[in-house]
């Protein structure tokens, strides 16, 4: 695709995380990058100065008298050895929202414009630095909830799964230029029988390699995205006291959603590497040490949203209806079934219980005592890394929705290709097919992409990445 | 006062804000900053690149073998022109919680500790970078509400208000080593009227110029802290309207109140460059579009806390009983009565109104018009800044509440100075107020100071700072 010059011009945008800190970046990206910077900086002269060096200086307001607006270091990195291949310079000053806005804007209005979302990292990609996957990797990286989730990020970052996919495409090439040889030259002998079989072979070879990637994507999904999980229970079953044990020692991860500004909260917490996304924790505190007030209905509609669901009950009671209709409500989701208060005499139906969800998916725990909470977390990670967690850096996972689902297109269309011959369909048919799928193992790493695609993928970005 | 070697390790801790952004930034400060960075980085040789460079590389975790953790670029910035003026080394990351997190861990498993809050401006100070008050203006940078709380807090860092100070303090020495000349050598002719009327001169000169300082105080405070404003009135007059106006534009700054992760928001307003400070917008917001519900309960907790009342009242009808609650309530607080749904007929009593709180404190507005919203404006900031705001860069304000109780005191013991010696008082006792004011300032700029007041301030600042 050619690219407008448009897409080259300067743009700009604050590069930390919003807020009060320590530091705080405003990054400058684009051809003109040098000119925006000398215009507002008083220090040394920045056209000097060697590349990748940090330099001393104020950040002035040319509009305002050139009055002094922030003590700064100025990062100057030069084409093209930098993030976005563009020459960059990274103001560094001092944090603060309203210091840090105002430098921003005189950036913008001495010849930058605002970045939008992703777009330091579009650049990265349209100046060929990385390729699509690899870009989408630098955004799974920032919102890695746990060691697991970031080493697949990282992994992806590094390239391997777009080696992966550009293995699968030579491959793929070769032999279409093969078939266009022999539908070109039909006149050799066995042409059309020699070509069926390439185009069958290969088709077999380049499906089993994309199942079995397809094979990680649950757990690579799981590492990306978190697995929902619903604590459930009636009143005062010990709920709070298990989401307590999960969230403590540092292990939760709160997460504002993008582009609000309050109450939307995700919660995570990293349990052996799966990082779990809680749902509806705040109703499960808001009842904490109260007469608790969470329905059935409550319940049901976190259970819906769920993909693990935790069932709490207490052992040392006999079933309520509650229990029973929890019990019903969840058999259809992947559960755990928490028998808490085991410090307590047991009262609760146990065969019941065994033979409606599984003695392997019961755990006795005591919160009170902090008893069983371990074999618990040990549990959860068995449930979704059965096949152990992929840990090898150069094991190749697949974590992203886009990216299973061009897989998943891939892999339907070397059917239709291996369809196609079974049933004597001319190659040129089937080389169609063959064709389709090498364009969408393209999607996957941008050597196809348009410019809806683009938008849609850099959109989801952070400002100032 | 003596340093303690402990005060020397080497520190380190995330400098940029929480949460998910482009770039995050692990400080790390001390003479063992470059053995650190070169046990986790692989890439160039560290020790001998120049300094003030920006170095591609990986971070790797040792105790991991050597497992790739980030792609990072290292600062690499040498004693003594950094922060801290120690070896400072800032590695800059892809951002994103757990990654950011994972490197500080590795950092600290490899010779840094975790840095307390504002240890690495502590250091600056204790290495005699910048004095007390500086230190503080950088937290005031960062905690600035508005261009002009920023333009103070960056005036204060600049060293104005400790040139200032450090002036009166050698004014008074001057005068002490002379008193203490005169007491040393009595025999002088009239030495004890001579010392005396210095003495008194000295004392009046500079209390007149620390009481100029503390005029500015009151102005100065507000653009710290921001002005706690409320607004209150009966239900369906027009307040959340009016609240919407003050918070469009882009000119709402929302806070998340440091150590807490949810819920407790500060809102400030930008107002014609003062910080107002939102008290209870939530209870306006709630009842947006419902009968609302917020009753006298409500308002009257709102009005203790506000240094400024907005009271909303409703032109196009007689005043109700709750309206004269209202108007008695705020009394004796600072106040602006706004006659709201001026593009209906009045029927409110006017005279009644102006006469309970005078013309000068009416605005008519019509929120529906957008009709009379900036008069409101401008009669909030005339209201504190009636002197107008000090702009030049070269006058001082005082906005500190620490430096306010000090200057207050130095005041008064000066003031003992001065009764002293009207009342005949022996030099050698004055002597000794005259000497207590001396101390008084130089707390201010930390020429004097104990571990307690240094522990207590730093503990305020943001971590990584």
């Amino acid at each position: 695709m050619a690219l407008t010059t448009t897409e080259f011009d300067t743009i700009a945008a604050i590069s930390t995380p919003p807020g009060e800190g320590g530091i705080a970046i405003v990054r400058i990206s684009g051809e003109d990058a040098m000119k925006v910077i000398t215009a507002i900086y008083r220090g040394k002269n920045l056209n000097q100065v060697a590349s990748h060096t940090i330099n001393y200086g104020h950040i002035i307001d040319p509009a305002n008298n050139n009055e002094t607006v922030d003590e700064v270091m100025v990062s100057v990195m030069r084409a093209p050895n930098t993030y976005t291949k563009e020459d960059v310079i990274e103001i560094n000053c001092h944090g603060g929202i309203v210091a840090t806005n105002r430098i921003l804007q005189i950036v913008l209005s001495n010849g930058a414009r605002m970045a939008n979302p992703g777009e330091f990292t579009e650049r990265a990609f349209l100046n060929g630095r990385i390729d699509l996957s690899q870009s989408e990797a630098v955004m799974d990286l920032i919102e890695a909830k746990t060691d697991q989730s970031m080493k697949a990020a990282l992994n992806q970052l590094d390239g391997n799964l777009s080696h992966l996919i550009r293995n699968l495409r030579q491959d793929i090439l070769d032999v279409l230029a093969n078939v266009e040889v022999n539908i070109d030259y039909p006149e050799y002998d066995d042409a059309e029988t020699m070509t069926t079989k390439l185009l069958l072979d290969k088709a077999r070879e380049v499906r089993a390699r994309i199942q079995q990637l397809l094979k990680t994507a649950k757990q690579g999904k799981v590492l990306r995205d978190g697995l929902a999980t619903a604590i459930v229970g009636r009143p005062n079953v010990g709920k709070s006291s298990i989401l307590n044990h999960l969230l403590h020692e540092d292990k939760a991860i709160v997460t504002n959603v993008p582009g609000t500004t309050r109450d939307v909260l995700e919660e995570y917490v990293n349990v052996s590497g799966v990082p779990l996304k809680l749902i509806d924790t705040a109703g499960i505190r808001e009842t904490d040490d109260q007469v608790e007030k969470i329905g059935v209905e409550r319940s049901r509609k976190s259970i819906n949203s769920a993909d693990l669901v935790l069932l709490v009950l207490n052992s040392s009671e006999p079933l309520t209806a509650e229990d029973r209709e929890l019990l019903k409500l969840t058999s259809d989701t992947k559960r755990i079934v928490i028998l808490n208060k085991t410090d307590l005499t047991t009262k609760i139906e146990l065969d019941v219980v065994r033979k409606l969800v599984g003695a392997q998916n019961i755990i006795s725990t005591s919160a009170m005592q902090a008893d069983g909470l371990q074999s618990l977390e040990q549990r959860i990670a068995k449930l979704f890394f059965e096949e152990g967690i992929q840990n090898s850096q150069s094991n190749v996972m697949v974590t992203n929705a886009r990216h299973i689902s061009l897989l998943n297109q891939a892999d339907s269309a070397l059917n239709d290709v291996i369809n196609g011959i079974d049933s004597g369909m001319p190659v040129d048919l089937v080389q169609i097919d063959m064709t389709r799928c090498w364009e969408l193992l393209g999607e996957i790493t941008g050597d196809s992409y348009n410019d809806e695609l683009l938008d849609q993928l850099f959109s989801q970005f952070c400002l100032g990445k």
